[in-house]
């Protein structure tokens, strides 16, 4: 790691108004699950969510969800016969500490109770990384009287999903100190072996009752203490699910009995040491803006935290883990977003993520059929299987009798590029042949296929077009030819060209085989060929500005500074219809653009697009994903200070939760855009075939800006030392 | 009770493939509340409800639901360590009977455990109808050797809607042998308080634990058994809610704080004697056909235990409070289907069921505004405040990117008209002024105005029209002056004026109280009589027929026995679409309106219209509400048979489960139509202004027909003996 300091997110006072916000910044996870930062007592207005995943299950409207798993943390207290709650009695002191370190969260409490007797309370728990099986918790208690302890643990299995209840009950029963729990999904039928032991160390007269109560086995102890005494309880849960082992409820259980008597030390050394080594690989320093410096390791936690690393059928959500937005669904965010950060330090993982795109190409291969074309069409949003899970209607927010029709899942195409720039990417960054020759190339192909067969030939202006598409832009839907979305065709069906003729040069079999199994003759080749080279482009030669889409230039002109200061988005105040006949937009899509195919662009181009459409972008309430891009394109036109603004958009959305929406999830891709952000954007890192460069751009007052990743197989570390830093901060 | 044979409902064989149809059958309820025929112990596929009459919450979809109630149900049984399920061992004897006398639901099973002991059990259970917050449970049981007895009995909170989750938790604990649950609905903020007491008798060292876990609180007592001993364990469970009171949680604890020690035998007692006055008000005799007499005693008693007696806020949903089927929502099965049962038996009833269209007011009044009328117009499907609460859009069956568009809730305007028929018919039948004068006149006024603003003037043919409605035949939507509809319409804003001139030469204050609050003038009042003298009215002069709307008779011609033998209904076999521009019927539209008013049709036109219509209607799986009426008509046509037939596909809708879909809950209107079935089709009542006279027209089998009713204030009992009957059956 590149320093000891900016490593602690802190909370230090028990607020329940903000207790969503907070337990979205106070998530754990270890790539397996997810787990909210709800505290162990329960309070009302709280969202307690622990999501596995893959872990999906049929819900209505939005078809699909991760299952919120039964919970794991419910630890209660009654300390002397009083129930520990902070909403009662008197709060002493309060701090609650995530470190990012190692995703230790621990929350120290001072109370005085009801009754007026004081106590010192640690709480400590964390999801282990070396075995994400475990989970892990510690309490130690400290008391001001003689008195007695309960510790009450149910593992419960009544969890809902916002009021929807996905699990069936099996079974339970307890073993020694332990409690076990056995679940199905309801639709999906997937099976969940949950485990719990609780050990109590301290008092005396220790005894331990079992509530056998139906999906909520709990585990009582108590003891009687000294004043003074320290009781220190530890507690271990154990989840397995039918994804992984055939016996998941053995598993959970067997996974405990293998646990030394005192298991928290081990099982703590060995998860620090696991991400002492993610960090190695990844970390990050700024020096002079310590808030900037926490909120990009914020950022890089929560990626590490959800990043799959068992499993390649999996991909991170647009929430990741970490609340119910968007159900756990899976957009173009984590390929165009997350996956540089993965790609760039932990492969491995960007592979796994990239598998899941090879897993669920049947479920593109229906979508293309059922719309009428061939090939393989991305889902907009992809859950378990690759269908598309984009809700079709959802409720109007004001008249219950009304239904708003979602558009993204029917022509939101540009999905399919995506995930193939995304292989691209990972495949130039690593050199990784093997996934391309069995897993990407199959992908390229298809997904080539499908747009070829997308394309709509026009006579009148001999150009193949893109016609009733959503852009990267979503406030304008059932636009024609939209520039980002060509340009990705064009590339993608030139580059899939590639991609077969060095398979064939290089793996000739496969290449036949997959020539075979698709079906896929010369004419179809030339086909793409001619469609890439005549796909609709325009561009005006005097200014260089890229229409976004056709028409775009005569949208309604909208001064973005009369509606200042506002409070919402453009949408909301203008309507959905109000903000797709105006030309703002809701996040970066030519400019985007300009950053994934920086070679469409001159200096020139590129700043006469930056300005143009930087000036009609709602950058605050728009689309969260876009801050992080216009950073990268600021410093690339050299405006350190304008990156800046955009750049603290986007690292504080869930730390000081700039949008107001931090408490449905973390914004994961607004995390992976960060980690660009540095690294394209201000470190000005430059890739090429076979060397890089650097041409950083710092906002003034960083004094120095170092990361580490790697590329083709070597560790880089670059730091860049900023001479011209202002003095006094930091 | 008119004799001791045909009251009990019997099942002899455990069967989990049907369990959910007989959770419906053996639905128990006291008015206030109606619990579907669950075990004690619980089994995978159940849909184990407790229904409280008035406690709705939110939901997606179908905006509003009966809530499940915490499960009072619940108790489980070890018997030698060994749990109580019968999916385990083996099953020696079973025998479930619901007594339609006073609803005891009893379950004696003689049972072999997987170790090989024998025992002997009998559940009983009832909801009192004495003290309708009192619920009770019975099991005696007799072990087969010196063994140990463990119960457990939770108080549980986590109940579902299908899937979907109404409670927060507030509170619990545990009073000596008792525990308490306080909760919340999470929408409407409708508290609950409930309680339960378990008691052991028999046995030796009997021990009581408590279970504390959260919204689960469980009491546990183990005995200890000599063999053939005898053990009863009786369960008294207590709800309120705040709907009643403003302490539900302490008076539920408070209403077993009184209870005796032993209090089984107590609350028995008065409770049969309730319902023994209920049977005395109301029964029916058939000699000669006892599956009919059965059926018919179990409609009765199914709409006796869903009748609100404490409480005019509420009414009877479609499906009772026997199941999820339209979540409680409320119909016009309602005042044109069950109210005649109570009229004529227990008007009591009758008027806290139309008092609650009079609480209701404001909801219609706010449907008429948002759709441009004037006046109050009933919602199609209503729920705890009146307003609209048909689902607007719900999903396709089998695509789930499509919904459809229902209709009712928007068009299906008769419903307003019905309300007021059943008002008059309750008024003319029980002489209540009282409610007349301060509830019914104003119903009657603001629903005239109603329809007078409704009414369009169409100037070409000189008529008041009813465009784009839905008549009682819902296969046919979007249609136009509606015969049924149009009928009903005139029907109302003559007998409006009427009830208006009676009010003011009855109640001359109030009636200019009420003129003025609704600021009616002589203006509008001679627009009601012009309205309804101009309505569009047609019938063909030779053939009697009238047309079921404008250009029913061009729609296509489909020959119904050219589709049998089917399964499913002339819907789902042509589409919506399909069975919109067919013919065939729903159900009876023409039909129902010669029930309503038999003055429109004499002796001739009436045959016409019935062979005519009879012919074309889905009898099988259209809607259940139409059988009970053909059975009616046939009557009075003179085809005993035919309505036999009929009458029989009515009564057997729920016990035989002839429509396939008992499971979702009993057909409520169904069980009231054959009670109007007996009464004014087999039974032939014609009532006059001030005398009655009776047309029997019995099936050849039947030897009699007697049944009970109340006239005016008078108990009348009709006795019906056939000396036709066929000898030899019985």
């Amino acid at each position: 790691m590149l320093n000891d300091r900016n490593w602690l997110i802190t909370e230090t006072c028990f607020d329940l108004t903000r207790q969503n916000h907070a337990e979205t910044i106070f998530t754990i996870g270890n790539g397996y699950l997810g787990t909210r930062g709800a505290h162990e007592e329960r309070y009302s207005g709280e969202e307690r969510t622990t999501f596995i995943h893959g872990v999906f299950d049929d819900v209505p409207i939005v078809f699909t969800e991760l299952v919120n798993a039964p919970d794991w943390l419910d630890l209660n207290l009654w300390l002397g016969g009083e129930p520990f709650r902070l909403t009662e009695g008197e709060i002493l002191a309060y701090q609650r500490q995530l470190d990012l370190r190692n995703g230790l969260l621990t929350r120290q409490v001072e109370w005085r109770s009801p009754q007026g007797v004081r106590w010192q309370l640690t709480f400590e728990r964390f999801a282990s990384l070396a075995n994400p099986h475990l989970l892990c918790q510690r309490v130690t208690i400290k008391g001001g009287e003689i008195t007695t302890l309960e510790v009450r643990t149910t593992l419960n299995g009544e969890t809902d999903n916002l009021n929807y209840k996905h699990w069936d009950w099996i079974g339970q029963g307890f073993v020694q100190n332990s409690a076990w729990l056995h679940l199905r999904t309801r639709s999906s039928g997937i099976e969940l072996g949950a485990a719990t032991r609780l050990i109590v160390t301290g008092g005396r007269n220790l005894r331990q009752t079992d509530w056998d109560t139906r999906n909520a086995p709990t585990l009582v102890v108590t003891t009687e203490l000294k004043s003074g005494e320290v009781v220190e309880i530890e507690k271990i849960t154990a989840f397995y699910t039918s994804r992984e082992t055939t016996d998941p409820q053995g598993a959970a259980r067997r996974a405990l009995q293998t646990l030394p008597q005192s298991a928290w030390n081990g099982l703590w050394e060995s998860h620090a040491r696991v991400w002492q080594r993610e960090w190695d690989c990844c970390d990050v320093l700024i020096e002079g803006d310590d808030r900037a410096h926490l909120a990009v390791r914020f950022s890089l936690f929560q990626l590490l935290a959800a990043a799959p690393r068992q499993d390649e059928r999996v991909s991170i959500g647009a929430k990741a883990l970490s609340g119910y937005g968007y159900r756990g669904h899976v957009f173009w965010d984590t390929e165009i977003f997350m996956l540089p950060f993965f790609t760039f330090t932990r492969p491995e993982i960007a592979r796994n993520l990239l598998s899941y795109r090879y897993h669920t190409l049947e479920g593109a291969r229906k979508k293309a059929r059922e719309n009428g074309y061939k090939g393989a069409q991305y889902a907009w949003e992809s859950a378990a299987t690759g269908e598309e899970v984009t809700p079709t209607w959802v409720p109007h927010p004001t008249d219950r009798t009304k239904l708003i029709r979602i558009w993204t899942g029917d022509i939101q195409i540009h999905i399919s590029a995506d995930v193939c720039y995304a292989i691209w990417q990972y495949w130039k960054a690593t050199g990784d042949d093997d996934f391309m020759v069995h897993r990407g190339a199959e992908i390229f192909l298809d997904v080539a296929r499908f747009w070829a067969s997308r394309a709509e030939w026009n006579a009148d202006t001999g150009c193949y077009e893109f016609t009733d598409v959503i852009g990267p832009d979503e406030y304008h839907d059932h636009v024609d030819n939209n520039a980002y979305t060509n340009a990705l065709a064009r590339w993608l069906l030139k580059t899939a060209l590639q991609v077969l003729a060095w398979l064939e040069s290089h793996q000739p079999q496969k290449a036949a085989q997959l020539r075979g199994q698709l079906e896929l003759d010369e004419n179809e080749l030339a086909h793409w060929q001619k469609v890439a080279e005549k796909i609709y482009w325009k561009e005006d030669a005097q200014t260089g500005l890229l229409e976004q889409f056709e028409g775009y230039f005569q949208r309604k002109q909208i001064d973005l500074q009369t509606l200042e200061p506002r409070t919402q988005s453009i949408q909301s105040l203008l309507g959905i219809e109000g903000a797709s006949e105006a030309n703002i937009l809701k996040q970066p899509d030519v400019v985007m653009l300009a950053y994934l195919l920086p070679e469409l662009f001159d200096e020139k181009t590129l700043r006469a697009n930056y300005e143009y459409y930087n000036a009609r972008t709602d950058h605050t309430f728009g689309s969260s994903l876009g801050p992080a891009i216009h950073a990268i394109i600021a410093c690339w036109v050299g405006k350190p200070d304008e990156a800046y603004e955009h750049f603290m958009r986007a690292a504080l959305a869930d730390l000081e939760d700039v949008r107001g929406n931090a408490h449905d999830g973390i914004h994961a891709a607004s995390a992976g855009g960060i980690w660009q952000a540095i690294v394209f954007g201000f470190g000005g890192l430059k890739l090429g075939e076979n060397d890089w460069k650097t041409q950083p751009c710092l906002p003034a007052h960083w004094k120095r800006l170092a990361f580490r990743l790697k590329y083709r197989g070597q560790p880089l570390q670059i730091d860049v030392i900023n001479p011209a830093a202002k003095a006094g901060e930091g």
